[in-house]
């Protein structure tokens, strides 16, 4: 069985993970929240003793830090998303059309459980923009909404009963934002939800046949999300690394995850992830096309393509990235650059056109795709084909040519009630990020942009999580609504496990600056509890507030290992002459006793 | 011997750490730069062959990279300013006064070599703001004027007699950049340099005692600089550690370092350190005046810190962070805060004056302090004693309060010719450091701005390294003149070797994306020559050229570990049909030869 190749359970146990953290769910319709649990504040001389109220945190990680679940990869996890499906009446079940059976599958690859497929009732649009256009709210939203919020309510009660009024005071506190025109509202409201659905300023990718989803939302007047891409390569890994690789990124925090296989048993790859995924899975439909061509360019046709584009429809694929605004009258703009294209997606298409002296497949069919899209409820992220691969072809006319054939793309979905992303780069230097958002906003509406990075310089092979969270962070803050991240080993090989966590934590953090940076309502809560566990030199809590625990966890122990020092009030960074915490609530105490009143 | 536990000098090879790099001197100077030399791209129905000329990039690593250099950790490096000191005829040679006896030393912690001391000659003023007020232009100016260009007029010669005119255009292009007011010129030259010391825009941290320093400037028109902090605390770490951290930091590219040692042995340590170090060398002198007091804050006085002032000033630091601005009015702001003090200067100052119920007396005897610094060339760092500890404290009374008081004292200093730089925050979310910057410009008139990060949020302990890098992004690109790097154990414990060498190249490159962004002319030639590697696939190229190679090429082989595949068209990121860059190539060879004129 597959199933025994994949270690991840033990590692995942949310005691290990997450100490002191308990997964928890809302209303009716169970919103995970993980609760993180304080301790007291002792009473010492410099602190006085009070109740820390636990933080609430978005959590991405579905059934596998739930204790009271058992995990068993070949069945897949809840469908939660079915009954609300079925209760809208509008799709059928019916026999999978376009799935490939040219490759012959062996048993232990395929997916033990042969799920029921769906799709639209003829003349029915299953869309959450479709739904939120006719004023329907759907569970989806509500789900949403709730989310969103991270019940933050419950905590500024808890805060409020408590903690004494100076400590309430300052745990509530958040700076104002600069949101540079985002309309992010005081609070998240299942009709704020379908509004901006309906607009097409966010997207809830959902397909019908991935009911294991627990809704998201993506859209700069929310909390940025982080995609994180998986997926092997002709040259390493297989099915149960994959899946061990989605479970280790929500594990982390990614809000969505791509499956960007492009070796061996892609078809069979994608149907363990989905089926075991509670976060959307995301694909670019044109590598398995491909694949199913020999990897000959000159063999792919919109046939091949349609028929991939509705196997991933049925298997339950929640967004599409299809090149369709790389025309052919953009390549020669390419051709100028420092490093042509370096989308893989893109340069199988130029090639393509080339060789065929023909249109674009994906843009002249365009409409067709809008209607598998119509019936699966399948978000479009339109692709940049074209986003420059190095500082040098930035902003280009490649690039912007490309975006601004994306913004019609936009509309026209819109027409048809499609859910849209933009994607967007890739290298941009740090002053010209701007530009990039603005044209995007303007040029496409305002539909949720999706970026790589992007990365402010070229020179850091090996450090490019950093390089390009610098560039995420930047972009996020002027409206990117997700960003896609990137691991260490960028530029350099596949990504193992080790990276996807550092990437995927670089990019947390990342979306996390700029959603304090646009000011979305109750984001530095968690920062104000950090802050008052470090001056309280609760040193477990801050572990345990950390987005990745067990590594502050272990660089604490490397100097000071002995459980003891989690008590102690200094670190082996200053020792304890020298912490400014420590000589800081010695002033603080010695203020109060004193009444020293000329200071 | 304590050199035998110095184990860097094989790890510091040039051969290991930077492959197919050579140091060469430029000038009569001896102007230390490093050329990277690159293969030729081969010939390939895709690429034309053409000759790649080597890259040379700015270098900080000293003798240590230097393969004709015999290193003797226990006589020091090479005193290259020696004889420019002498020249200038206003020093004299004499016995130190400030030499701290107290502390019985044993024989093999003590610096085998003792060094003549000297000062400035009465009625002489020797700092380097001095000469440039009267209009000389010294050789250490002069030396920075070749180092800020960096053979650039060189590179640029040889591509354009190398390359095809294709590659030169694209090799030598480089995005207008915003520098937001600075005054970043076409060229530096030694006049400019004059200038700008002159005005008290930059600093030339050189202390006459520290001869062996390699001279480097500090200032907004100037290439952003990072400094690296090093030192023990009483809880770890011994001198061969530290003289290894320093050699280390500068391998990676740190352009100063401050030893904040705390614990054992902190005068013996910094003679290590200094005597072998060729970048300037910062302190905070309070560390040692307060081990001098053995570790009692009330023991602390004027006496006990000139003292030691005076020790350092004769063994050869650069530059003294000094918390002359944190008064007492100010501290009633501090208590009013989450993390109150967070500097460890700035709390120790605090609590003598609140024990003391004195003014502080860094503050009150700031006139003798220049004094000191006229007579050594010691630039002052004025501490941001208040500086915030997380998000919250941001920007507020305690901080900007501080920050005004900087900007009177750093008046006062020019007056008396001393050089000055302001040290910045800490904590600061990403919308407020505009306002952090502008702040330090329009109080402190354009001073150089020395901050550490910021971090631009508090949740993510053990990658603070990253969080840091994009405050610090964009704080430099803003104007900031130098970034204190930030490791990934900050908050958590002392750093070590590969904690510091996490931190110094992720300040590098936040570094490199400030000097991008602000357009430094010539900035872009080594992401340029970066992203023509890549496209060309001349991987061990893309590896030389990394701030990291090592990493970069660890990373590589842990998926294609073969030699062969060095020479790969591909990676292990998407195999041989999914690579972006060669169906790029492709696309590009058949565009050529299909003359395919109607794309």
């Amino acid at each position: 069985m597959l199933q025994q190749n994949i270690h991840i359970v033990e590692k995942s146990d949310p005691k290990t993970v997450f100490p002191n953290s308990k997964k928890i769910y809302v209303s009716d319709l169970r919103v995970p929240v993980r609760e993180v649990t304080l301790e007291n504040s002792p009473e010492t001389p410099m602190t006085t003793t009070e109740v820390n109220p636990p933080v609430y945190v978005y959590d991405t990680s579905g059934p596998y830090t739930d204790s009271e679940n058992q995990i068993d990869f070949s069945k897949g996890i809840e469908r939660i998303r079915e009954k609300w499906i079925d209760d809208r009446s509008d799709t059928v079940l019916f026999k999978p059309e376009g799935k490939n059976n040219k490759t012959p599958v062996s048993f232990d690859v395929q997916f033990p459980v042969s799920h029921e497929t769906r799709k639209a009732k003829k003349e029915c649009v299953v869309t959450q923009m479709h739904y939120a256009k006719a004023g329907i709210v759907t569970p989806e939203m509500e789900f949403i909404a709730i989310r969103e919020n991270c019940l933050r309510d419950q905590y500024i009660n808890n805060v409020k009963k408590l903690c004494t009024e100076r400590s309430a005071k300052l745990l509530l506190s958040q700076h104002a934002g600069q949101s540079f025109g985002a309309a992010i509202p005081e609070r998240v409201t299942p009709e704020f939800v379908r509004q901006q659905v309906a607009e097409g300023k966010a997207v809830i990718p959902a397909n019908i046949n991935h009911p294991e989803s627990e809704p998201m939302i993506i859209g700069r007047n929310f909390l940025c999300k982080v995609n994180s891409n998986i997926g092997n390569s002709a040259l390493s890994s297989g099915i149960s690394e994959e899946v061990e690789k989605m479970v280790w990124s929500i594990l982390w925090g990614a809000d969505t995850v791509m499956d960007l296989s492009t070796g061996k048993n892609i078809s069979e790859t994608r149907e363990w992830i989905i089926r075991n995924s509670p976060v959307p899975i995301g694909t670019v439909p044109l590598y398995q096309a491909l694949e199913k061509v020999n990897g000959k360019v000159e063999d792919l046709s919109w046939d091949v393509f349609k028929e991939t584009l509705l196997e991933q429809a049925e298997q339950g694929v929640d967004y599409f990235t299809i090149h369709a605004g790389l025309l052919s009258e953009l390549i020669p703009y390419a051709a100028e650059r420092l490093t042509g294209i370096v989308s893989r997606g893109g340069s199988i298409i130029a090639k393509w056109m080339i060789e065929k002296e023909k249109e674009n497949f994906i843009y002249t069919h365009f409409d067709e795709i809008l209607e598998i899209c119509r019936d699966y409820d399948i978000t479009l992220s339109l692709g940049d084909g074209l986003r420059p691969g190095c500082i040098q072809d930035a902003n280009d006319k490649a690039q912007l040519g490309e975006l601004h054939v994306l913004g019609r793309l936009c509309k026209q979905a819109w027409d048809k009630d499609v859910q849209i992303m933009i994607e967007g780069p890739g290298h941009v230097p740090l002053q010209l990020i701007k530009e990039n958002m603005d044209e995007e906003l303007t040029h496409c509406f305002e539909a949720p942009f999706y970026t790589l990075g992007p990365l402010v310089e070229d020179i850091a092979p090996g450090y490019d999580h950093i390089t390009s969270a610098i560039g995420g962070a930047q972009i996020a803050w002027r409206g990117t609504a997700m960003l896609c991240y990137v691991t260490p080993k960028e530029h350099l090989g596949l990504p193992a496990k080790k990276d996807v966590r550092e990437g995927i934590v670089a990019f947390k953090l990342a979306a996390h600056c700029a959603d304090l940076a646009k000011g979305i309502p109750g984001a530095q809560f968690r920062d104000n509890a950090m802050s008052k566990a470090r001056f309280e030199f609760r040193w477990e809590d801050q572990f345990n507030l950390a987005l990745d625990p067990m590594k502050a966890h272990s660089y604490h122990d490397e100097t000071l290992p002995k459980q003891s020092m989690k008590k102690a009030h200094f670190c082996s960074m200053c020792g304890p002459n020298f912490c400014s915490m420590k000589l800081s609530a010695d002033i603080l105490h010695m203020k109060r006793k004193m009444n020293f009143s000329n200071l």
